[in-house]
C-alpha cells in the first residue's frame, strides 16, 4: 500500500518525460520508478502514523528520501564504483543509458529531494522544516551516506574489525535510514527530546539489521531473490558481517537487533505498531 | 577582498581534515579551495549589498553556490564526461585522487551546500530561508544546471542554432548565477516583485554574458591565462558563440549583453555600484 502510494507519489514528483532535457528524464525515471522495497518510506510512513501525520505531508518526506537513496543506487553502480550491471533486476543505469547520464542522474536526483521538500508545507513550523532539511543534508553528506561510500571504498581487501563495519554501516545506510524516521516524525505532532532520541536509537538499530540482513542475503541468497548480483561482497573483497561473524553469528546478531529495536519503542504505545512490524519485516524478509 | 573572505569562509565550512573519511574531506577541500575568481560570490555580494544585507550572511550564500559550482566541476571534468585533466591551474580532483572519490567529492559538497544554508540564519524570516533552498535546489537540478550539462553532452558533434545554444547556457551556467543573485539579494531587505524580476533579468544577462566571453577566452586564449585546457571545445566539437558567430560578432555579443546588464539596473541607484562593475569586470575581463 506504501509501495503503491510512493509509486504514485514519485510519478508526480519526477519531472515528465516531455520537459527538456528528455533522455535525462526519462533516465530519472527510470531510476527512481518501479523498483525497490521501498523501505525508508515505510518506515517514514511508519514514524509518521507515530505522530499522527498527515500522509500527504509523510509521502513528500519518503519521496524526497527515496530520491536521495536512488541517486546513491545509481552512483553506487558506476564502473569507477562498484561496476555492476544489475539492480532491482533491471540493467544499471548507465548500462541502459550511458556513464555520463547516470552521473546526471544522480547530480539532479539530490537537488530535486531539496527542491520538494521546500516546495511543500511538511510541518506546521517553518523552523520544522528547516530542520528537517538540515536533517536530510547531513545524512546524505561526508558524515553520513556518501562518507560511508567512501569508507566502503577504503575497506576493499582490507580486514575490518566488527566496530569498523558497524561505523561504516552506520554511515552508508545507516544514516538515511534514520533520517527517514526523523524526518517522517517531524511530519506531525513533534515528540519530546527524549522521545526522539529513542526513535532514533530504533532507526539505528533497524538500520544495522537491515544490513547484516542484506549481508546474510548476499552471501545466502540467488541473484533472482535479490534483483541485483548475489555473492559480489566476497568477489569484490568486501568485508560482511558474514566474513567478519560467520553466517550463524551474524544470524542471531541481527535477531539481537531486533530485540533492542522492540525495546527502543517500550514506552511508545499502540501507535507505534507498524514501527514494530517493520522491525520484524526487516529481520525475518528472507530468513 | 571578496575571494579572501570567501577562501576563509569555505575553510571554515568545509569538514576539516582530521574528521573521517579524511581522504574524502581532503579531496572536497582540494576541489573547493585555493581557486577560481569567484564570480558566483562576487555576485552574491553584490546583490546583498544592494538590499543591505549583512555579509556574515551573504557569505553563507556564497559559499553554497561556490560548492554547487565547484562539485559541477568535479564532475564535469571526469572521464565520462569532459575528460579533462587541468583545472584552476592543477590536476583535475579524479586525476589527484582518483575517480571514486571525485564522484564522491561532488555527491558529498552538493548536501553541505543545502546543510550550510538550513544551519544559518540567513535571513528573518523562515519562509524566506526555505525559499532560498528552493532557489539553489531548481538552480542545480534537471530544469537547471545539471539539465544544461546534459543538453550540452547532447549537443557535441550537432550543429546549434543561437537559441539553442542560448538555451544550453541558461541552463548549465546560467542558473547558479540566477541563484546566487538572487539569493545575495534576499540576504537583505528583500525588494518587491518587479525590482526582482530586474535583478533576476540582470543576472540572466551577465550570465549570458559570461559564457560568450569564456568562448571568445577559450577560443583565443591560451592554457596558462585560462588555468584549464584552452581549444578545447574546438577539439571536443562543442559548439560555441565563436564557432556560431565567429570572433567578432561573439565580442560585440558579449557588449551589447553588457549594455543590457546596465539597462536592468537602472531604476537602481548607487547601491548597484557593484552589480554595475560586476557587469563590467565579466565581459571586460580579458579583451
Amino acid at each position: 500500500m506504501v509501495q503503491a502510494r510512493m509509486e504514485e507519489t514519485l510519478q508526480r514528483l519526477l519531472p515528465a518525460l516531455d520537459i527538456v532535457p528528455q533522455r535525462l528524464h526519462r533516465a530519472m525515471r527510470y531510476a527512481v520508478l518501479g523498483g525497490g522495497k521501498r523501505v525508508r518510506p515505510l518506515l517514514a510512513f511508519a514514524a509518521g502514523e507515530l505522530t499522527r501525520a498527515d500522509p500527504a505531508r509523510i509521502e513528500i518526506v519518503a519521496a524526497a528520501v527515496e530520491m536521495i537513496h536512488a541517486y546513491s543506487l545509481v552512483h553506487d553502480d558506476m564502473p569507477c564504483m562498484d561496476n555492476d550491471v544489475l539492480r532491482r533486476g533491471k540493467p544499471t543505469c548507465h548500462v541502459e543509458f550511458d556513464e555520463a547520464t547516470a552521473l546526471l542522474v544522480g547530480d539532479a536526483l539530490q537537488p530535486l529531494a531539496f527542491q520538494i521538500i521546500a516546495d511543500h508545507t511538511i510541518a506546521d513550523d517553518a523552523l520544522t522544516r528547516i530542520e528537517m532539511m538540515r536533517i536530510l543534508a547531513a545524512a546524505s553528506g561526508s558524515r553520513g551516506m556518501a562518507g560511508g561510500q567512501a569508507i566502503d571504498l577504503a575497506s576493499v581487501g582490507k580486514t575490518l574489525s566488527l566496530p569498523e563495519l558497524e561505523f561504516m554501516h552506520i554511515h552508508k545506510t545507516g544514516a538515511l535510514i534514520r533520517a527517514a524516521v526523523a524526518m517522517g516524525a517531524r511530519c506531525g505532532e513533534v515528540p519530546e527530546a527524549r522521545q526522539l532520541d529513542r526513535l532514533e536509537h530504533y532507526a539505528k538499530t533497524v538500520g544495522l539489521a537491515f544490513q547484516v540482513v542484506d549481508d546474510v542475503l548476499d552471501s545466502d541468497g540467488s541473484t533472482a531473490t535479490l534483483g541485483k548480483t548475489a555473492g559480489k561482497d566476497a568477489v569484490q573483497e568486501k568485508p560482511t558481517y558474514v566474513s567478519i561473524l560467520g553466517l550463524a553469528r551474524a544470524r542471531a546478531l541481527a535477531e539481537e537487533l531486533r530485540a533492542e529495536a522492540h525495546a527502543a519503542l517500550a514506552s511508545f504505545g499502540a501507535e507505534a505498531v507498524r514501527l514494530r512490524e517493520l522491525a520484524d519485516f526487516i529481520v525475518l524478509r528472507k530468513f
